[in-house]
């Protein structure tokens, strides 16, 4: 099954457009968790079987794994979605891209090593740069095209031919990269107008939208701007606002709780 | 000591503008090291025993380490060059590129986890991507301008201005990134002619230049066109071309001649 089945089954099953970002962060862990790298899996663990039935998907950002040597906590998270989960497909997070015979280590690293069902990676170095991992035609590629940081606006906003930069990307990835199906790309949350002007470029490409939560995208602003004619099309990413929604040891609860609000207040505008 | 400062010394020391790119690839490991990770440092070891004296920087690759989960043999080989060699500075090629807070994480992965000298980073989500890593004021930040692949040209020479945007990168890091004078660039040896256009804009920042050998990249044309006035500013990798100069059980020697002669060239166009 191709990516993009899998996200469509999972975004009817729960009836969400909604992605938990996994950031464990050791200085924000919960009470009753000590702050050690051993310590990310029982936190990931608690995290998903609160949120599995709300969700379309979860992203681990692969730099928290990476600061504090945890990479075979990365492993294990992802196997524990897959073995307990399997319908809900794993986003790894972290925005490669590197010459070819390079970027073909970095897909294995995200598709073999990690068993991931998409990647993000970053277009700046061009098409030869994606092709390694646009061949894994059966995983999804997303590829940066407005993000939804501050800074985005330093490069993605510079003006080729009259319109920005970002909008370029996402004419070439929906016309020249695109040729297994399996791109989409990464449209933050902060930028409506923008995001508006993406899904007028690229059809009915899937965005994932991170920014919603602690970066404080406005929630109905982006779904009437990003989705697609029948409600679906983004993957909505929460990562701090869910994961530390409290640190007491009703953390798993607070993340579901907080998941379903956003879940809830997505489907008010679909 | 700041990383341009031990870069310079470094340069002087060996006479040497050649790095030498730590790119071990399990499938193409000389006679006498079997095909599987715990071969890595030994290759490592024994590629920087047989050339500490001919080069200004080495150049791990991460994702040559991370496709076969070798992170620990990554963080060995970079003792072994801090401990054994500590003037020749070590270079994390990892491309990495996020939003802050991730940003953060990346830093700590390259600077304390690992313990480079210096960085390469992607420059496509704008300045506060980058800021995380700049503050580290005595590591070098090496951002991606003009990449030596052959899709560089699909992103980075999208007009902008009347000029491609790998100027406008320049430009950009040379004036306002620039704060703590500790970024560079990487710029293609494959691009003669852009390299002259960007050392124009930025002065004497230093160069980062992949592609002189398994890439082809014409060295008396790279040098002319990426010296400073003083015969530097430039860190020529080869990694390809080196490591597996011999795949008998002659390869350190092998790697060595390959070194010297790629200095030896250099040298007579500085």
């Amino acid at each position: 099954m191709s990516f993009n089945e899998k996200l469509k089954l999972a975004w009817k099953k729960n009836n969400s457009l909604v992605c938990v970002g996994l950031d464990p962060d050791l200085s924000r862990l919960p009470a009753g968790l000590a702050p050690q790298r051993e310590s990310i899996f029982e936190f990931n663990k608690a995290i998903i079987d609160a949120t599995h039935d709300l969700v379309c998907a979860y992203k681990p950002q692969i730099a928290y794994f990476s600061a504090c040597s945890a990479e075979e906590q990365l492993e294990q998270t992802i196997r524990y979605i897959k073995t307990n989960y399997p319908d809900i497909p794993v986003i790894l997070d972290s925005k490669r891209g590197d010459i070819g015979s390079t970027a073909q280590q970095y897909a294995v690293e995200a598709f073999e090593r990690y068993q991931a069902d998409a990647v993000t990676i970053n277009p700046y170095m061009g098409v030869d740069s994606a092709e390694p991992f646009l061949t894994y035609q059966d995983r999804g590629v997303i590829l940066l095209c407005r993000t939804s940081n501050s800074g985005a606006s330093d490069i993605q906003d510079l003006v080729v031919n009259g319109s920005p930069l970002y909008e370029k990307v996402a004419d070439l990835v929906a016309n020249q990269w695109n040729k297994h199906n399996n791109c989409l790309l990464v449209v933050g949350a902060t930028w409506p107008e923008q995001m508006a002007k993406i899904r007028s470029i690229v059809g009915d490409m899937a965005f994932l939208v991170p920014g919603a939560g602690a970066q404080g995208g406005d929630v109905e602003q982006l779904v009437k701007a990003g989705k697609t004619e029948d409600g679906t099309g983004l993957i909505v990413n929460s990562s701090r606002g869910i994961l530390y929604a409290s640190s007491g040891r009703d953390f798993a609860e607070a993340a579901r709780n907080e998941t379903l609000k956003l879940r809830d207040l997505i489907n008010q505008f679909r």
